[in-house]
Parts: structure tokens; sequence; C-alpha cells
């Protein structure tokens, strides 16, 4: 299969990578590296991604930025970043990546254990996370042509909390994480919220 | 208690307003009828409304526009008038209500059924409903001064399925979607999800 895996800050997206590049062709799209570059929150880079990409199987999106913050000091622009970036970005990698992607692809998005754990100084992102679990199973209920649509729910990842010198204890490793990503794409799961502990 | 009770299509809203009216003093607010008015899009406008009530003891907002249509015909715009108005009116409600509300107060909010059970069509409007229950569980942690809050999540409303032309099984009176607010405002729940089966 042909698959774009998009990224942001890396971690996840790289090791989304490796373990999908042994049976399949990888477009890897970064927002600086990558082969291709692409800025989420703009529906016109997101255009020129997929003009310049062309017809794909599989789309994997490990990108989205949102604001961690304690909520009476959260901005209305750090509400904006998370809905703009992480929810409508990847949203719209899947409106308009329905005009590109061949019959029976699949999209796999990214949320994140927020949504349903919260804790304190994530008002601003569990709103996202909920969200595209929410859109994720919408979604999957009006995908034309065989597509399938999921999202994954990681929970932190080791190799992050170690660069934020964080205690590295129930997190879990890119390389663990990125099972429940192959698990999306290889799998024939439709309008599902995969949690990445049920793939370890 | 003084309690604001704000509400957009008024089916929810009156039947909340009658709840709670026998007990509590209530300030009825709407986008056109009601004692004040709210655009709840607006920050402005949510001042304006705090500022003209001043301190309260409970607020219910029973107000939200979102876009209800097929995945491949909505526009961005459908999109963004479920998180600007919905989700974040209903945010900015709280994180603005918090400089109001008295100590032990509590805020509710409404989503919906399509948080979590989709239909085709919900595409717009399940993010944003999930958006809500997100919001309110982590929110619910961060609260100062004994506050809460909670959001209801109602089912199709039986007045609405008729105004619609609907088949009304399966639908709940507004007198009964109304149990859930009026257990929110005077249990001592916090940080939930009520869901209108539960309550009648």
């Amino acid at each position: 299969m042909k698959i774009i895996i998009i990224g942001s800050t890396g971690t996840i997206w790289q090791a989304v990578v490796e373990a999908l590049s042994g049976n399949h062709d990888i477009v890897k799209v970064g927002n600086r590296g990558g082969d291709v570059q692409v800025d989420i929150s703009s529906t016109e880079s997101i255009k020129n991604l997929f003009d310049s990409i062309g017809n794909f199987d599989a789309l994997v999106s490990a990108a989205g930025l949102a604001k961690f913050g304690v909520l009476a000091e959260l901005k209305d622009e750090d509400f904006s970043l998370g809905l703009n970036h992480k929810l409508m970005g990847q949203v719209n990698l899947v409106r308009m990546g329905l005009a590109y992607i061949n019959d029976n692809g699949s999209f796999t998005l990214t949320s994140g254990l927020l949504a349903r754990e919260p804790m304190p100084g994530s008002a601003a992102i569990s709103p996202v996370n909920a969200g595209l679990n929410g859109f994720t199973r919408a979604a999957a209920l009006e995908m034309p042509r065989g597509i399938r649509i999921n999202v994954v729910s990681p929970i932190w990842v080791k190799e992050t909390m170690e660069k934020l010198g964080m205690d590295t204890a129930g997190g879990m490793s890119a390389e663990d994480t990125a099972r429940a990503y192959v698990e999306s794409v290889e799998s024939s799961r439709n309008g599902e919220v995969l949690d990445v502990r049920d793939f370890v």
C-alpha cells in the first residue's frame, strides 16, 4: 500500500514509519521534515499536499498541536490552537483526502488519553481529543467505497517524557504505541477509538 | 439560589426554567427572548451578560448551535458553527462566569447523545458534543471555591421531533429531559456527563 504518514513532534511519527515501512511504500510528511511538508491548520496547505502526492491507500496522522495549561490562565488562542490544528487539521485531512484515497483505503487519526482520562491542565486538550473520537465514530458511518477511519488514543510516550524530564513510569514506548496504528491500517476495523494499551 | 438559565431553541430551556423556578430565582437568558439576551459565540456579549446580571449561584446552558448534514456536503463554516457556538460558546460561559459565580456554585452545560452514539449526518455535531463532555470532565478538576461543573447529554426531545415531523418514538419529553438539569444543579455531582435516560 501507498501510505501517507503525517507527523508533527516526530516521536510517534518515526515509530509508525518504521513499523509500516517494511511492508508498504511510505510518504513521510512533516511540518518541517519529511519528504513533503504540510501545515494541517491550513486547508490550502492540505490541498497542495494531496495534489503533490496524488492517490494513496492509507493516511496516518500523528500530527496536531494543542495547549496544556492551567484553566484559569488559558487564553482564547490556546483553545483555538487545539481546535484549528489538532482537531480541524485532522478532520480536514479526512474531508479533503476523500477525493484522493483509493477504494478500501483507510484514515488513522490521533487523539489521546486525556479525552476520557483528564488531568489538571487538560481543559483545552481534552475537548480536542474527545472531539476527534466523536468525529471518527460519526464519520465512519459515511465513508464511501469501502474506506475505513479509526483514531488511535495514545497515552504518554516514554521518549517524550524523558525529553521533558518526567518519570517514565506509566508511559509507553513509541515502538509499542505504533502497534495500534499498524492495527488500524492493516485490519478491517472501522469507526473505532484504538486505546494503545489494548495492543501491547 | 439565583440561577441563570440560557437557551437557544427554547424547548429544553423552557422545561428547565419551569422545573427550577419553584425553588429558585431564575434569570432567563435567550438569544432573542428571555429577560436578558446573549450571543454565546461572542465573548463581548458574554461579558455584557455577566456584567448586567452580577453574581449568581448556578448557570445552566441549554444553548448552542451546530450543523447536521451529510459529511460530503458539510462546509468549513458548518464545522466552525458548532465549534464556535455550541462548544466554545459554552466553554466561554464557564471561563468567564468563574469571575461572577458564588462559592459552591455550579455550571451545567448541554452536549448530546451524538457524542457517543453518532448517526449519519452527525460528523460536525458529534465532535462538538464529545468535546463538551471532554471539557467538562477536565475543567471539573480545576474548579475553585467548591464550584461544580457537569454536562447534560439529552437524547432527541419529543416536542422537537413533533415540530420536525419525525416519529417521536425513542424521544424524551422536555419535562423528563429537565430532570437531569435539576439533578446537576441541586446535587453534589461534579465532572459528570449526565445521560438524561438515567434520570427518568
